[in-house]
């Protein structure tokens, strides 16, 4: 059985991230997603093993140590990974994986795992973006500029990913990231010569 | 407007090519197929400048040494080619350009224009190609010797290939290269630095 795809997607807050995985998981019940652990505290409604995997700052450093994440990361203070192993027997099984995280675990995965398949998620355009940081009722000003700011560096990163995908209507990213994997499964360079033996009948 | 993308689709003599490229044609009108010269002699019902652009030997030769052919080939004892001037004109104007030539061809393609994408057509297995090849009345037993070998010399080319389709039902083989169509339109390798500054609004 050929390995299971590893997808990462990362995109600026405001670019509608959120709306877009969760439209991709109606969609394609098949594609795993992976529940990162976090050391941020729980937000109202948020279960643990469900949203994220609440860790003390000891437990994650621990598990850092142990080389237990394939990326993790500080933001805004907390700490922010990815259990390594867990999706290694998720891809060993054939399944595809999409970890939804900033650029800078994004560029770990590459290193670590280079098969990995990197998508950046645009909004239409800066305007837009700005206007929907905007719209986010609960935060204060000092954070939505925050906010601007990281989305304009996280933009700066564009450059290292494979694939752009622009949200400038979610049904259509949606399908666009779709195509994305199902190309990325023809391609030949992730076929073993014995895989691809069995393919054209020994 | 960005580059149109040119795509190349090579596969051994029964691996359904046509039907493939048919229903490729009748679903996506934008994409622009270009027309062979070949100096072979038209078989009955075929139109100069439909089927191919039929040209005389020394027309042909002529066009070589004026570099006018983006990929040539002599197969089966007549010369096939692939007029550049008017592919890099379509892909100037931003559409995309599909090629249906053999794997000699391909590479040529590969050398001289190292952005486009090179997909292989697959029979489900060597038995299907046989039984396709064998179902061919028109040609006699020496003949379709001759083409199951060829078509495994092609199959051997694979690994220079980018992608690969396995023509298992033609609808389905059909959508996966429309998949690769998209998804390669997002590559971020494909925009130039002035085309990501336009799409992130300066």
């Amino acid at each position: 059985m050929p390995q299971g795809l590893l997808m990462v997607l990362s995109g600026p807050s405001g670019c509608g991230k959120g709306t877009v995985c969760d439209l991709l998981r109606q969609r394609n019940p098949n594609l795993t997603y992976s529940i990162s652990a976090t050391t941020r505290k729980p937000r109202p409604g948020e279960q643990d093993g469900v949203n994220y995997r609440f860790f003390t700052r000891e437990q994650f450093k621990r598990q850092i140590k142990e080389d237990g994440f394939l990326e993790w990361a500080e933001v805004y203070g907390n700490l922010y990974g990815t259990p390594r192993t867990w999706v290694e027997e998720k891809l060993a099984a054939g399944k595809n994986v999409l970890l939804e995280i900033d650029t800078q675990g994004a560029m770990q995965v590459k290193a670590s795992y280079p098969a990995g398949i990197l998508l950046f998620l645009l909004p239409p355009n800066m305007e837009e973006l700005r206007r929907r940081i905007d719209g986010r009722g609960t935060e204060g000003a000092e954070e939505k500029e925050r906010r601007l700011q990281a989305a304009r560096q996280e933009i700066a990163q564009i450059r290292n990913y494979d694939y752009l995908v622009v949200n400038d209507e979610v049904q259509q990213a949606v399908l666009r990231i779709e195509a994305i994997l199902l190309a990325e499964q023809g391609r030949i360079s992730r076929y073993s010569e014995q895989e691809l033996k069995v393919l054209l009948g020994g």
